[in-house]
């Protein structure tokens, strides 16, 4: 992208998390989020902001291995999954990782299975590729962890497996993304709506 | 309509599918929403676009089969699903379809009944032409498709029967209409508290 | 109340209106509401109109036994309903009457007992005389009925009895009061917190 | 801090009430705000105000024995808990107490046990000194009482054990509190959130 198109695609984003925020989807200022900037680097947010929110200044770039090409400032902690996306599909534009409680409690109950599927939902047509609602998605849970070189070889397989949009990781929330910040929005809404869903149908009891 | 108050109607839909969006009704720019325009066609969204921010040129017009009036652009795919339903209701002057989290769950719950019957609330009366709660309404479920021939066949017989306001396709939404805009939204909202309703007493386990 | 008084406190109605629709209380322009205008009469929402938006010109006057007071507009039908209270009660100074979930299903399930008891909330102290969470309150519920006269009848035992200041309609809503709009809308919004509460815990099944 | 300092501080304070306040947390006028204002006093919420749309003047300074140090004005009745906590926590710089449905429901259901255990969530991390979602943290829970010096020395012995940042009153709501305003904010996000996520677990029934 050029630095024009990376501008007007950072707004976006910004626009696509205050409304997240508002949505109840980054509490006690969790989450974080980010977009491709050129084949070699990304704009992350920095730790610790209110995310609904968020400026510009916000946001940090760093390379695909996570390392900060801007000096002075400390990307999130959970930089290396964001780049790991990156690098793992080319076709990532951007990046989101939220906390809701659907996404929270729902990992915990299925962490044993390694996975939730969902299945016959018009709305998993929302989902890039899906066609159909007469169809399922796997979505991967990995266990929690707070060592990301440990996260990342987790939830490695799944990147050389068959297509997928988003994972789980137990307890904590969903990462999700899309060739663009209006897909990858689009994607989350959809695992959140479906996630939602299920955890109704639950009547929920862990 | 005049072109006036076709204009006028248009901008009524577009308040009020800010409205539905707001309220989580149109999960990941899904749903779709028209208003008649004159005997012969009708104004209705295009595909994809979120249902929070519309403008009058994510409308397209088309005729009473669901043919495209305006060159190069395509309508929603369940474009035959509305006109089905300004063919067969003549009073028909606007056509909501939404996706909450009620519909699509009792309606994959209740499937194989090919029903919900819904009585004895107040806001049954919310229904043009109900003058009591001391009443019972059933709502008709169809089997999802993505065969729009196969939907309208399926609720056809519907149409033949007594009056009804809306109907349900399992697992994917609702279909309600109304004389106007109001009226639809009216409409809309009523059967969203009363499936929410139902839904509740559940304490919903599908 | 002067007309100056009275003006000001019919915009501090619209407003508690507002809110009251925004959060979901009057679903499909259902609800109404009032305020006593002086000794003889008061001013009562006019029946349709969308309760998010509304303004001095869908207010009506009727006098204390319901007749209005302004030619060729209509009053609410349950403006009986406001009008024995002002009647029954004369430091009533406005009446809010809603359509919330819990108060449609919890007013169902507890119809044929003719009373909720609600015990051992802090929120209790939220109502006019109350100083203690250590007491309980009980909430008449009259069966619901087309015809206001009856409901009249139905709720009229309980103005002779004990102090209250809201009542329920089965499968409809609710009605309650205060000496003003502020402490009106107080207690509306106590009646629902602990509504929702007692729905919470019972993890509704009817 | 300054007087400057003070005012900026309150604010933020003010921004934080009103955002609770839309998302439910203060029903029919209750809670209680507080920022220390310098080593002796306090600001602290008069009684009854709408906490939705609070102004500087809604605000009294007390001592930390609570007593008013503005004449004529009376400060909440809850006043003693948050000046205990200015004087247990010297790095306490604010005290928000709120009345959610999570808070006031499981605080009852648990009150014979005197604390709730939570544990295992990432979101954990929220809390001041919490690194890892690998542990558990302990609630503490007393029963309600209009008394609040009863109250005050029953929640002492908890203030002389290890580190925490938050207690719950059975059936009325929750104190925590931060080093500044934006702390106790992510504090309470944090609660709300762990609070609901066990609720929801349980399908709650008491």
């Amino acid at each position: 992208m050029t630095s024009f198109e990376t501008t007007a695609e950072l707004q976006r984003l910004i626009a696509c998390t205050a409304k997240l925020a508002a949505g109840g989807l980054t509490p006690a200022t969790s989450s974080n989020f980010s977009i491709r900037a050129d084949a070699q680097s990304c704009l992350i947010t920095v730790s610790g902001r209110d995310k609904g929110r968020l400026v510009p200044e916000d946001f940090i770039r760093v390379d695909n291995q996570g390392m900060a090409l801007d000096s002075g400032r400390t990307a999130s902690a959970e930089t290396l999954l964001h780049t790991q996306i990156y690098r793992e599909r080319p076709e990532a534009g951007a990046v989101l990782h939220t906390h809701s409680l659907a996404q929270t409690l729902l990992s915990m109950r299925h962490a044993q299975d390694g996975l939730i599927e969902i299945k016959g939902y018009e709305l998993l047509k929302a989902f890039n590729g899906i066609k159909t609602h007469d169809t399922a998605i796997r979505i991967p849970i990995v266990a929690n962890s707070q060592d990301m070189t440990a996260l990342c070889a987790a939830i490695a397989p799944a990147f050389a497996g068959q297509a997928f949009w988003g994972y789980l990781i137990a307890g904590h929330g969903l990462y999700t993304w899309g060739r663009d910040v209006e897909e990858a929005h689009r994607h989350l809404d959809a695992f959140e709506f479906l996630l939602t869903a299920e955890m109704t149908k639950l009547g929920f009891r862990a």
